[in-house]
């Protein structure tokens, strides 16, 4: 939770660090996997993906996580040359066994076989196991779009933040926003506590529901850890995750005509950029936006590059004995 | 939104009522919706389905939607005698279109067919359009249990309840848990200016952007209403709704074998409702428990019965000039 609190208070400086073009960085992240012992298409594989989290404004789930991925990969809890592949697989579905590689190739290939097999049965889901943290779920959930279909994704967070309702233990980790209780049920506000906190779920009860559901679907029906089998991926750095996820890509064409689908989503859009706003509210923001325009100052800008950040990479440089970040 | 209010006040109150057994009840919806136009065989899948909601503790949305969908009925706001139908397939899609009939005879109609698909593609994803309010998601939601099958289920609500973050016009349908705001902005509880109200959705705009999801999803990929084109169902009663519906089959084998499933699943239970727990907490629940154990109590001590319900039941079969519920 001290990791969550550390990455949010360098995001907020994110807006007026220095800037370092995305394919600066992308040929550096590039550099330090090689340097790791990942081969050479994917280490470039990987870190395009990390960039394009990063163009995106997913400040805590790009480059900010290079240093603990290499270290990881130093400590063998993950593996830098995975041999990735289907293990179970019917027409419309495949259990992918990542073999403790880089999460990001793991999804990548998950995402794939998804859109393959959907081009085929109209619909499909991939689950993934022995996988590792993948950087923002937008990444993989994005890629059934350019094949026009809709993509969903799942996954079991790398450390547990949630109590089930009404419990003090920590054993969901998926997407927790909400406010933060001590032990003693009341709510916890001194961030230097944060360790000592329970994160409670959107919705109370009915996030701890959408919470549960979303590992028994990623996690245990992929035979992936959940629960108390969960690693800590920060403290636990030598041991495997055995992250899962799924995946599901959506056809439009087995629903409705294409182009159909995309001009009544068009008007959906407008109807609820166009609602009649509360006071004070200057846009309705439709969810995808506000990345979208990230993304288009950061590939004009640059990505920004708090000094922190900066100098962790150079540590980084340094450890592995490659070319900075310049 | 007062329709809300009112099933809540009566579901308050169900605790000390007369009960009724669900044979009778069964009997009683049956014989109403035969005088209403539907075939017997017909009326008696509704009658089946509406009382398992209301054994399993949905008293909002089982027999106590039986005088509106009568209503609708008999103003041609759903057709009696619907040709429901398959009407765009892959090997694990398919559009349901349900040609305006009763809700449950449609989703359960899709929710078979996406566990015949299943079978064969391990996964299955079914949409429904020209549907209707089909009563709780959870009737659906387990008809693939049964066969060692995953379900999940997603709606367009009857009617918006729910403006997308930042507006005032109620665009959204979904599952609103929240709080009231009036249109300034500022949290409403009189619950007589509840008319006036907007529901906020669970976790803020992480909540307006599921309601979305689910929108797009279970609306507009199947071309059913979605945003201003939802029918309000309880004022528009002579109107045809549209209603949209989505029912996921996922098949266990395609991922685990179903032994180990089921065991670490139960692993996954016994943590949960094993873990530590905040004070003045007796017990941990899992989602469905509850349920469980109300059915357990309805099937052998009978349904309650308060007396605004008995009335309008007692009045609709007045209207339809069948034997009352007796």
């Amino acid at each position: 939770m001290s990791g969550q609190v550390a990455t949010d208070a360098k995001t907020a400086n994110s807006a007026e660090a220095p800037r370092i073009a995305a394919t600066a960085l992308a040929a550096f992240i590039k550099r330090a996997f090689e340097a790791a012992g990942l081969r050479s298409e994917d280490a470039h594989v990987v870190a395009d993906l990390m960039v394009e989290a990063d163009l995106r404004g997913s400040d805590t789930h790009g480059v900010i996580r290079l240093p603990l991925y290499l270290r990881r990969l130093k400590a063998g809890g993950i593996k830098a040359r995975a041999d990735i592949r289907i293990v179970r697989e019917r027409p419309a579905a495949a259990l992918v066994d990542g073999d403790n590689g880089i999460g990001h190739l793991v999804m990548r290939f998950a995402a794939m076989t998804a859109i393959d097999k959907a081009k085929g049965a109209g619909v499909a889901w991939v689950g993934a196991r022995m996988s590792n943290h993948a950087g923002p779920a937008a990444l993989y959930a994005m890629m059934p779009l350019a094949h026009d279909m809709i993509g969903l994704y799942l996954a079991v967070g790398s450390n547990n933040h949630l109590p089930p309702w009404g419990s003090t233990e920590n054993l969901l980790g998926t997407n927790p926003i909400g406010w933060m209780i001590g032990r003693d049920g009341k709510p916890l506000t001194d961030p230097k506590r944060a360790e000592q906190g329970l994160l409670l779920p959107i919705g109370d009860y009915k996030g701890y529901g959408l919470s549960l559901m979303t590992g028994l679907l990623a996690g245990t029906l992929n035979q992936a850890a959940f629960g108390r089998d969960v690693v800590d991926f920060v403290k636990e750095q030598g041991k495997a995750a055995n992250t899962g996820h799924a995946i599901v890509a959506v056809s439009v064409e087995a629903f409705a005509p294409v182009a159909v689908f995309k001009r009544q989503v068009d008007a959906a859009i407008r109807a609820m950029r166009g609602a009649q706003r509360l006071p004070a509210v200057e846009r309705i923001w439709l969810p995808g936006e506000q990345s979208h325009l990230k993304r288009q100052d950061r590939a004009k800008n640059g990505i920004p590059m708090p000094k922190p950040l900066r100098d962790s990479l150079e540590m980084a440089a340094r450890d592995l004995g490659i070319a900075p970040l310049g």
